[in-house]
């Protein structure tokens, strides 16, 4: 039995040889793609799931909203860069970014174990009231669980998202067009390895600071300048190669990449090197890439360059019409590859 | 140190003999209320946390949205008359009813333990569906998280929700007023009792079945029969005892409640008798309190009773202004006794 997508209907009950659930069914690769595909999707189908994107966008009366959530459960809770708490408030935003809409009001679940000192609750707290702070958020309404001590890891939180969308655009993978420019906000494979360093008490020359921040003012700053943004997505689990993919998958185009025009620092690309990771599918929680008119592309990323989170923002490809839902990578050498989907998880628990 | 809130500043890194979360804070009685006080209502502080609401009431462009958040813990995740899936829909849209609002949108974050198998989770996520098509609502964003074996306890369900509010009332503890009628949707105790029995095993006479049910139905009757109301809380953790405690402070009135206008199946009496149980303090995930105008009282109960889900409906008290902040509870004997919240957690993990 296959596990490709594309081979037929597949038993939702028996994803190949899984009839458990493994780790790698949160990793943001193939694994998690056929629990969405052929369990999720069937039983809530709806045109707004089918958009496939990261905030479903909602029309409530006059207005247009982005509506959005994610679970986080990183471990540890505190990282070089940042903690649970900033993760979460600033991945929220982020997904409410990435459908182009201005972030108004957050909601937060936390699920504590028994046992967490209050004085790390309050850690997490101040700097998740510091990230909404600093965004000119509101968190508007929350909920507080606890469960026994080994049922749980310290502390998960969920949160969910309202922004409004002023732009005209329909911001989603079905947008792009041949001829798209692709637009990287900056280097890759930070928060990943940030992670799995302070996880693992892995010490590097230096240490790798998370990526982690709030990314919905390139985002308004890009609208503000009038680029006709066709699509955008953070480079979460699964990492900028899996992103590319999906999207491509979606949109039913071809996506060609030039592995020399991403940037990697130095520092990430010899841990990813001593780790055996491929920078590409690493986890990122403070970029994203933008697909634009070529026409706009050198003003686009101006307008990314002139924010210090944006200054490394780089063109690192284009959509052609060569052929169907596939990322092709001109690597270093010159050859071309086309990317996969991971089929385990290199790193759980990232976020 | 006392505990009490009205003791004056209470550093929020001591709340009396507590340096680490316990389940207590979890419970819905004083601990809890102990922690929103003094850690996150301080960090969080704006309008709409203030409050106090099941959802937080917004205004977007020209619409009135009310939007809100749960995680739902409960263990097992299968019980008699629902499971971990139905009763997140379900609390989801009954703490949006609680606003008056017609649910719209859901979001749905699983946060899955390694292990669990997929036939249980495709059990949970078509109840949820199956909720969500009742209610006429979409799930419209979701997302999946997978913990390792031992930190989490099989499956646990966040969601958000966003309603509609069509109605001129502001319905707030705040506005709840001298001479208000009480009216209580049914019977209380159930859920909890269905709970407790399921996970330690215990046999009653009868198999108890949980109330959880989507009540927004009978929010909706409410106000097109034109019933002006002032405010409403489902009586989840904590019961209805710590339902009208709440409303009671937020809204520094006197609330009188009569023991044998309580609606308590025999059954459910008889197991908290042999538990120690006090039936007012028990989770319910189906029923709810509504505080409407003395004169709209029996037009209220009227409209509940016409649908099965208010059959026991009734009116159980009413608003004085003889003092702030009080619940008294007329027993069946004749004599007064106030109600206090709960210092520990009778009952753990019930939603």
């Amino acid at each position: 039995m296959t596990d490709s997508p594309e081979s037929g209907p597949v038993c939702p009950l028996s994803f190949g040889q899984y009839p458990n659930i493994v780790m790698a069914h949160g990793g943001g690769g193939r694994l998690m793609q056929q629990l969405l595909e052929h369990l999720i999707q069937p039983l809530f189908d709806n045109p707004w799931l089918a958009q496939r994107h990261d905030s479903a966008m909602l029309t409530v009366g006059q207005s247009r909203l982005a509506f959005t959530t994610d679970s986080y459960v990183v471990r540890p809770l505190f990282f070089p860069g940042g903690d649970i708490g900033k993760l979460a408030v600033c991945g929220t935003l982020n997904d409410l970014a990435m459908a182009g809409a201005r972030p108004l009001f957050l909601s937060m679940g936390l699920v504590i174990e028994e046992g967490l000192p209050l004085v790390e609750l309050k850690r997490v707290l101040e700097s998740m009231s510091e990230a909404a702070r600093r965004a000119s958020v509101a968190v508007v309404t929350g909920d507080t669980k606890v469960v026994e001590k080994g049922k749980g890891d310290r502390l998960y939180i969920s949160s969910a998202g309202i922004g409004i969308i002023e732009h005209p655009w329909n911001i989603m993978p079905a947008s792009i067009r041949p001829g798209d420019a692709v637009i990287l906000s900056g280097d890759i494979g930070r928060h990943g390895i940030a992670i799995i360093s302070e996880r693992e008490g892995l010490a590097f020359e230096s240490t790798i600071e998370s990526d982690c921040a709030d990314v919905s003012c390139l985002v308004l700053a890009l609208l503000a300048k009038g680029i006709e943004i066709h699509c955008l997505r953070d480079l979460t689990r699964g990492g900028l190669a899996s992103a590319l993919i999906e999207i491509a998958t979606v949109a039913k185009l071809h996506i060609a990449i030039r592995e020399t025009a991403i940037p990697v620092r130095e520092d990430v690309q010899g841990a990813c090197e001593i780790l055996g990771f491929d920078p590409l599918y690493i986890a990122n929680e403070g970029r994203f890439i933008a697909f634009v008119p070529a026409a706009q592309a050198e003003c686009a990323l101006a307008v990314l360059k002139a924010d210090p989170l944006g200054c490394d923002a780089c063109l690192i490809g284009e959509v052609t019409s060569t052929s169907a839902g596939v990322v092709a990578l001109e690597t270093a050498i010159g050859l071309s590859r086309v990317l996969d989907l991971l089929s385990g998880e290199q790193l759980p628990r990232i976020c």
